[in-house]
């Protein structure tokens, strides 16, 4: 699934790996949900179980680069810009396997961004990290953890799913762009007004692999306090390991919930990842199981 | 008033107070209003008096700071970093009264924020400024000026209120989450298209203390000329003391008025205070009496 | 037209000239549109042909600057803050012709923005830059190509368009404003998806003057790569020469589409310019050619 090529904006072979997985897939699960996508949803998916009370947002965009004019790159979101880095593409002249080349004008401050090949990529390509899968008895890893975790962690949430949303949204890495119209589709056809943002968070001095699923107090964003305090009490009596996180920068598809025209409650709740945005992205397999236990405890709870 | 804990996200002690305050008060008011609040307001209040045509937003929360990890902490919104600052709280081992520790690396130009305290603070615990009330003839000092004072000269204006709507609204320092929800239901239930933001703004070079309520011209926001312009209309033939504001920075809960999917007009209009978001937020008396005066010539006049 | 003074906020006198303009002309198109302005629509314009699928965004607003206090001056939007450029206005004691004057403060690296006038002008006057019209057998340069020139191009379009929509819009030099609640009238009224933002964009070192209208693959946003594709594939058929650009800053009228409650696709398409936001704006003809014929096929076959 990490080798799905999908940055921000051209998410449609990831819609269409998730889409056909769940087609092939939904037959052994529990209950049988409705499947929305197509025009309406561009590149989204919901699935929708029983009587939902709360909707999973996870996104299926990645970061990448794109090619400007020359030898040149832009950013697709927020990659960390490490020399000599390994990235694939295709134009139409064919497939491309390159590195990226950091130089910096410390003087100026300012890093040019720009690729090793033998010809010129064609202007607008994408460019997105080689998959390098690493996995060991604790821990996976790979490039685009973040979110591709967030999506199979969805896709196991749904074996069992009895009453929920699961939302496969777009463009989250870039600031968003399809969670507004789900949410509003959502709020009109089931008066759903509670999200869980099932994505992948960072470790940090305060959050360490292997200590549980983080569920955060805030980011750049702060969710209602309330909502978040019967979080962690469901938490706290499910015994599944859990980290509180605080930071004060970071955002999610929450912020597109938080500034709409319904009221809805969100959290983000996900296993955190260390190397984040790099290609060697790593996260603790425990971490991953207590997410899943912890989001098959709260669609029942909350 | 001031010392009601209620930074942003947790407004819930505030908007109780308000709503106790009101639930009290308003059999001596002149006109009976609606009063909307629960779940499908969050931890707003609605207040419909008669024929509404504007409405009056003013925000429940303030800034503070919360606990990350050990002694670690981040800003709730924008608060001064004062050294020494006094900071209260509560977690679950009890009542907290600390103080602000601010140590900066000039060469990274990094401030670090922490707290002084005998014992580590639960991680995800709220501090705000430890109220201090100083009043003089002529002025009102305290932490939270910004809003409890809007706050206060909207009860103020409720007494005497007509036709309008008065908005308790939440989340308004940090960038806001509840006032897309609020304009919707105004919009859809009674056909508002202009709002007024009564909020507290700063003393500059060019707004004075005493010199009365600043109309703002503009902030990082520009509302429409043409309702602006009624309105400096109305406050010249009333006679009544104002300043214009010219600022290129700070915003205020119009922002989400202005992107909404509504036409409205805003215009933000208060008083305005020295030592902006630190413990010593100090207004003069004459702005907050010229500040209700206004309200109360341009809800009527609008 | 450029002449008309209408920093963002204040563009009724452009509303009422193109008004004027389309009332005087449209009996000489070759179709009649509906058009909706007034008190729903602040000082935007929106005409409908026929059955339309994509609507064309362009706004009417344009840079500037406002009089703080005493010589100081804030800016509207993002001009070039060069010393001695001429500004224009009128404030209640009369017409004004003055000039930008730029102090900088290495050390702090703070520019101070005054201007140069033998009385000091009121507090909250806007003031535009001078136009200077100067045309040659291959360019047109003046202040405010941006965005003039997507408007005179739009109504250039308006000539033969069967079936879409030319909207007029507000407030896009300072982020924007009326976007959403027009594409909500569009959306219930007529069910459109498609958007296409006529606007004046950068030459590069990849966009040249000359070498046809510029389709952006990205700037600050994204667009929906497989709308894009669709856009770029027309282009190529139609054999009216055109550039890609990519550039990772800069935004437009499309930031209110893409985090709207419709799932709507966009494209910005546009002639660039030389000496962005300054009076000094320079288009190549041969630009603006293609950007009208490319808008012509993309409202006939997308």
């Amino acid at each position: 699934m990490c080798a799905v090529h999908a940055p921000s904006g051209n998410e449609k072979d990831m819609c269409d790996f998730v889409l056909n997985y769940v087609q092939k897939n939904k037959k052994s699960w529990k209950h049988q949900p409705k499947v929305f996508y197509g025009k309406e949803f561009q590149d989204c998916i919901v699935l929708v179980f029983g009587k939902p009370r709360t909707a999973v947002f996870t996104h299926l965009d990645s970061i990448g680069f794109m090619v400007r004019y020359g030898k040149g790159l832009v950013k697709i979101g927020g990659p960390k810009t490490i020399d000599g880095i390994k990235l694939v593409g295709e134009d139409s002249k064919g497939k491309i396997e390159t590195s990226l080349r950091v130089t910096e004008d410390k003087k100026k401050g300012i890093k040019k961004l720009e690729y090793h090949f033998n010809r010129d990529i064609e202007t607008g390509t994408e460019l997105t990290f080689k998959p390098n899968w690493r996995e060991t008895k604790t821990s996976v890893q790979c490039c685009y953890m973040d979110n591709r975790l967030g999506v199979w962690a969805a896709l196991n949430l749904a074996e069992n799913l009895k009453n929920g949303v699961i939302v496969f949204s777009c463009f989250e890495e870039v600031g968003g762009g399809t969670v507004s119209f789900i949410q509003k589709f959502l709020q009109e056809k089931y008066k759903i007004s509670q999200a869980l943002i099932a994505d992948i968070t960072w470790c940090t001095e305060g959050v360490k692999p292997g200590k549980g699923v983080a569920i955060s107090v805030r980011d750049s964003l702060i969710p209602r306090r309330s909502f978040l305090e019967k979080i962690i009490s469901i938490a706290k009596n499910s015994k599944i390991p859990f980290q509180l996180e605080v930071e004060d920068s970071g955002g999610s598809d929450a912020k597109e919930l938080q500034r709409a025209e319904y009221p809805w409650d969100w959290c983000f709740i996900g296993a955190p990842e260390e190397n984040v945005h790099t290609p060697d992205e790593k996260v603790n397999k425990k971490d991953i199981d207590s997410m899943i236990q912890l989001y098959e405890v709260l669609m029942d709870k909350l």
